[in-house]
């Protein structure tokens, strides 16, 4: 099981990083159906206000809820809610990393709430938002 | 191009509709790196509160992005930010339809609100939330 | 990076499970080329001594790799060699745990013996063997 | 079915290369689970002993399995054992042959060993090893 709700506190976090290939994309399109051209065709990607292909805000996304699955709180966790802003493109090729870090805790139903960030290999902000989890 | 901002009204929608197979699982898992033993070992889950393997919120969240990157408002569209609520399980072999429906629209910004459910075969709401895009 | 040297003792152990799904077999056999009727073809496994098809030795075996690489010792960790003893097939659907047991320790080279064991849900040993490691 | 152990002679050999991708690599990382940052972040890799992100050696030994599996002997095979050292990283983008060479035989039991090598495209070894078949 993950950390116990108990051992818990304001302030913890955990991190995973990935550079998002061209693979986690095309996976991705064949996993959604999101074929939208911006993702999948350089040609059109090229002519678009991002000059190439980007990945999707919410593949992306899928970082974090790993964050929470795996590590903090990690196994047992319920994802009961998640907000995000997209901030910035990510192209393939950038390497991100999502964070996690306890922003809230709520003893009695064992809720955390976690601010949930996602930067680029330059530091640029791609996602930001908040999670909310019980824990097992 | 997607549907002009312009053509855009109150109360459009669309949907997609998918069956989600334990391929989707399995790749999901190795694009995130999220291994959490309810979503890929039948053994664990089946002593997890699910009973079963179960999907990935933000995988079948996925969908929504789909409709929205393809459907409504489509192709040139920029995702801004989403709300999600994850409401019930969704199981390997459950099928679901994401909805997209305009709830809000600021001409001057060109950008649209729109009420965004996933539910499964039986009717019963797995997401719910809201996404705020810009046309293109 | 994963736990230092200095920090692992004889006895310790690290382990991970996961349900063998086709999916894992079919995109294996992409990776590999290894398209053994045993392994993709349902009528011909029918007729092997396995009767059904079965996941290929060397991909369970992968389960290992995966526990020394990322939890014991984990980030830095130099693989070095692994001896394997496929004891019994793994059938799809079957779930493998792999674990990891440090049993040897070199203080001036920094190297590390390690049980490596495969057992399915019936507790069955799959395979059986030792890893050579260099920590980090 | 396979080469018939009546025919198969010390010294035979078959072999099967590859030029390994980053497909490759993350598609075997989701089978696995080795989400290690050596092989899935390109700014974690560039500062590792590496350089830049490598393939898991344990997916390269895949080679060797592919070749025993369809080629010699093939069809049929039972693999019972592998010793394997890993003698140097692999590159994505690298090109591997395996090549597997009988080295005994064991005419009562219909055992084979195999003398079992992967080199890269500058002919630098990088796997080296020896596998116990049975003939089918």
């Amino acid at each position: 099981m993950g950390i116990p709700f108990e051992q818990i506190k304001i302030g913890d976090n955990a991190s995973l990083s990935k550079t998002m290939s061209e693979t986690d994309v095309y996976l991705y399109v064949g996993i959604t159906g999101d074929f939208n051209p911006v993702h999948i065709n350089k040609e059109a990607a090229a002519g678009s206000i991002f000059k190439e292909r980007i990945t999707h805000g919410m593949l992306t996304a899928g970082l974090i809820s790993a964050v929470i699955g795996c590590k903090l709180p990690g196994e047992g966790t319920i994802y009961l809610g998640q907000n995000l802003k997209f901030t910035a493109p990510v192209r393939i090729g950038d390497t991100v990393t999502a964070i996690v870090e306890v922003i809230g805790r709520k003893e009695d139903k064992r809720r955390l709430t976690l601010k949930t960030t996602c930067f680029n290999q330059l530091g640029e902000i791609v996602i930001e938002g908040e999670a909310l989890v019980k824990c097992g």
